[in-house]
């Protein structure tokens, strides 16, 4: 029925059309219309996707579940640091690979000039840092824990990812991280 | 020139008109121009005080001025943390007093219900804890010291606020954020 079966991976050629578009014209005089003709997509394909252009350089919820997933799953003994820490490492090993880095960094320069955007990030982050308590509490970690370890762990990432990110870093994202943790759990 | 001039405290008439509005009506059917007449106001007002609809539940910086200036008014020799609690305890009596918090606990239920005014929110308080840190970074404090410090001082607050918005809390909010400080540091 619809175009986007012939086209595999219709979402990441979304993303990737709309980031050149935001680039080149900015991302106010961008259409979803316009996104969708880049990427040789319908606007249909495109809300498919989609609910808002903002969404475009979001992901569908997917490293949500994935953190939630993984702080499930460390043994039953892991401290809730050790449980985030790991979690947060496999995380970084899913997103921030050094073949997507050029499509991140440019991504993350286009998010920091519109303050549309930064709004859904914050919000986003938001979800993230709340999905991470939301797993240690069903590991039984009190509430107040809980929710320290994941704005920690959430504040590592953060701090990682701004040097991971720097065009003269050489490290990979999870030494990146792992010096990071150490240092704010210094604190 | 303007009848904001005959009409004092326009701002806070404003916000108490949209939030009467986006009750009745939700906030999605409720317009600029709805809003400003509610308030006795012109269109030219609202947009004076305001950069769009959105805008109008948030304050105008001054938490993040007040936030800071309290911060760099701490005794020289005063720590990060109780650098940072100080001016949380300012903040506090400044916000969510016990005259407003009607009206807080109001604009808090209709932010929760729309995904536009949570992102407003989120940037919101992501430049609160970034005023904080940067506030401290300014008294000599070492960059992931103020992060850090900002981060679990911003939870302390978020956590004290959930409790003293409770219908069935007694407590003023000074002692629900000296608790709720504790309650994180001691993790």
């Amino acid at each position: 029925m619809s175009v986007a079966r012939w086209k595999p991976n219709a979402r990441e050629r979304l993303s990737q059309a709309a980031l050149d578009l935001f680039a080149e014209r900015g991302y106010e005089a961008t259409t979803v219309i316009d996104i969708a003709q880049r990427a040789g997509l319908g606007k249909t394909t495109f809300f498919r996707h989609f609910q808002d252009k903002r969404e475009v350089l979001f992901g569908d919820g997917t490293l949500d579940a994935l953190i939630a997933k993984m702080i499930a799953a460390a043994p039953p003994d892991a401290s809730p640091l050790d449980a985030m820490a790991g979690a947060l490492d496999a995380l970084g090993q899913h997103s921030f690979t050094a073949a997507r880095r050029g499509f991140i960094v440019r991504r993350q320069a286009v998010i920091a000039a519109n303050p549309e955007l930064r709004e859904r990030e914050a919000l986003k982050n938001l979800g993230l840092t709340a999905s991470m308590s939301k797993a240690l509490m069903e590991r039984g970690v009190p509430e107040v824990t809980a929710r320290v370890t994941a704005e920690l762990g959430a504040l590592a990432s953060r701090i990682a990812y701004e040097r991971w990110s720097q065009p003269t870093s050489g490290e990979d994202f999870s030494t990146a991280l792992r010096l990071a943790l150490d240092e704010v759990l210094a604190v």
